[in-house]
């Protein structure tokens, strides 16, 4: 018999390029049927590019900022970054021994919901949120051709990519990607 | 002029293999100084080895358990696992850019401590609490030799590595070890 | 003067996702001109992508009935895995490191015979059976758009293929990276 | 229904840094249990230290030699080399995803069985023969101290050692590592 | 005080695939406004693909060459290799940690200027010389469809690259990056 | 025919860990030999170890000042760093690929002459200088206890690691290496 107390502990994937509205929804949804969240910060190792240009670092500050934004209390999530690997087979248990045990998957994304499956674990699908409008390509996209982003994130979020000078990384990064 | 509101934010550096009672008194020494701990799990690669018996999800879950039981809210501290790297001289980039920003660390280990002062960053000792006794070395020591160990940890956490079968872990992988 | 008797050995290299009739006919003209021959899995680490679907494993296993239906004893021939690395300039080393001697390469890539050519290495082309028709790209072409691709391979392959349900995480994957 | 034939594979590990008449009484016993073998040569990625002589491919060609010399058929097993990992708690994913479905795993090595036993995989013991005399260790010490070896070694290996020079690589090696 | 006397040393990061006139311009440009200059070797891991051709042996040989043809003194100028970092956020420690102490960058490169400009390092723009001509890309293109290419380079760098058969090697890494 | 002028050109290995005195007598005859001396800083991804305190660049810039100081020309030697490799079967290609073509290595270190040699490269020995009192392992020891370590090295190197610092760091990295 376990004597530590058993949580029914969910886990949700993202890269957060950064953190925006979707998410938020995303992590409200799931909050309904868990009792605890663990977010994976996921390509944890990348920044600095066109398509991942927050730190691990940044990401984790949008996302705890974000969250008292909407309310959630610091007890109900905890935030784990994982980076992706070369060899795909092996992020599973990769996950399994970075974070606390838990009992299901959230996830939309294919790659996500098939290793997981594959490995007998339980995924489920998170309803979209006006996936068009609030996707994390859809906001560098708009700051990288300055058209209005700010209504795609929390405003905390919104405010500290301005405090760190996000969007002229953006700007910038895009022309090395096109070299 | 920053839009986002400044946290006096401290960092901690430990392995945690496993959190002991010396652990506690260092983060409540800590609290008392900053709003806000970001707890690293350092050499957070590593498991199932004498020195390094526990995943990093273990020892995540060691945390979570032991700042419950000496009641330190989730709004004052967040955990973030960090690899050791073979470059000693990338460790402190490692951390700059996986964590929020912060002004200062506490540590007692030459090593670190002499790394981040090499990157002009402020570290602080802490003051050690009857460091022959509650250190992890001595609570693995005792494990192995099965003399009595549960006094030098948190009650919740003693119980956590009971449920995970963890002494068997650590006697087993002596063994190895010696080889 | 060596103990051990000499063999002729050649090596053939492939990534074989999937192995299709192609691979056997080149084993077999191969096998005519050589006592004995390692069969590389190439870029053994990747998996679970639309070009690198299936894991080393599978693909071993996919080599190994594919030799039974087609008669070739398997004192005829070893298979290793050997990785991709970063460094190209490293990776005909691997491959000595990680095989018996052998005296020749069997490859069409350019790459492949470029980098043993430069290591002095003999390297011989191998004549290319249907090449439009038999190419692990078009069997991965035809199973994500339904067409027929059951005849592009052995029938224990397909079989094989069927059982580890190799069609639906094709179709999943190529989701994933169209992303 | 599966269409591919069962198999009842089994899997041994080790380094065979040299193969010695240890594990060839290992391998038949294991035999005896199971239709086919997965021969999986450890910490593959090591060559040239005192404690790891040889490359990974001057292993498999150790096994190929004796498993000839004591009469198993090439279809009873098959070799695959799988790397150490910095990150154990990865390795079982890792073998599980390099070579094909097994059923159990052989090893008397405590970390071995426990990352297995672990992940909820099936582990047996060997029963050792004369374990002091035929171990790895004791045939680097006496080739170390030129004493009598050749007795510990199938006779294949042994003169493969001497056709590449093996002997004089250890007392090589031995004295870098002493520095 | 420091004993050791300070020296005015600037830092610029090349590829080099291959080195050509415009980096001939640049190097002599900077060389007016420092004491000496650490040249490096950028994405020194690659070789053998069209995109970065030459090995980093082959390219320091450049190097070297083409500043004696041009009159710098070897006392004026080192070459430092350094890899690209999965983790960009890293890149500039790494450089640090690898070179002699330095007071300027020279880079008109985005990626290279942001991340030293996020550390705090000061980075200066090189006027670029007919930048259309003078690039490595129209080098290769050139090489690839055999049009004029001798005219874009020092003497001594199209002489090595002849003799190290660089052409056949750039037009062979084509095909396979083709497919 | 080739076009480019041949160099007889050596290699000498070192970790530098720091230069002293053995080492430049070593450089000294060597250049006797050959035209032109590729000094590798070898394991050079380490620093911050009492056995590797230097970083690469540390030890760049302490080679150059002894070289200056014994008045060894800058034309007549180029420093290339190379890290060790995990898999010592591939560190030979690995120097091959990143220096310039070179006919001899210089070594006393058993590993390095023994990788060489079975890559079919010639090395020659270089005669001791005075070996038990001119080593990095002396040195080291020296400055760890406090005695006279100054005339071990070139005054230039002495007052260098004055400079940075580098007596402190080894005396508290000593304390986290006995840990």
């Amino acid at each position: 018999m376990l004597v530590t107390k058993l949580v029914l502990r969910g886990v949700y994937v993202g890269r957060f390029q950064p953190l925006h509205i979707g998410h938020c929804q995303a992590i409200k949804y799931i909050l309904r049927e868990v009792d605890e969240l663990v977010i994976i910060v996921g390509s944890s190792q990348y920044s600095h590019t066109f398509k991942n240009p927050f730190t691990c670092g940044e990401r984790i500050s949008m996302i705890r900022m974000a969250m008292n934004e909407i309310n959630i209390e610091h007890s109900k999530y905890l935030i784990v970054p994982i980076p992706d690997l070369e060899n795909h087979a092996l992020w599973v248990s990769l996950v399994v021994s970075m974070i606390p045990r838990f009992v299901r998957v959230y996830s939309n994304d294919p790659l996500t919901t098939r290793l997981f499956e594959e490995a007998k674990i339980e995924v489920k699908d998170i309803p979209l949120y006006e996936r068009e409008k609030y996707s994390a390509t859809e906001v560098r996209r708009r700051i990288l051709e300055e058209e209005k982003w700010h209504e795609l994130l929390p405003t905390s979020v919104t405010n500290f990519i301005i405090d760190i000078d996000g969007v002229a990384r953006i700007q910038r990064l895009k022309v090395t990607d096109n070299l």
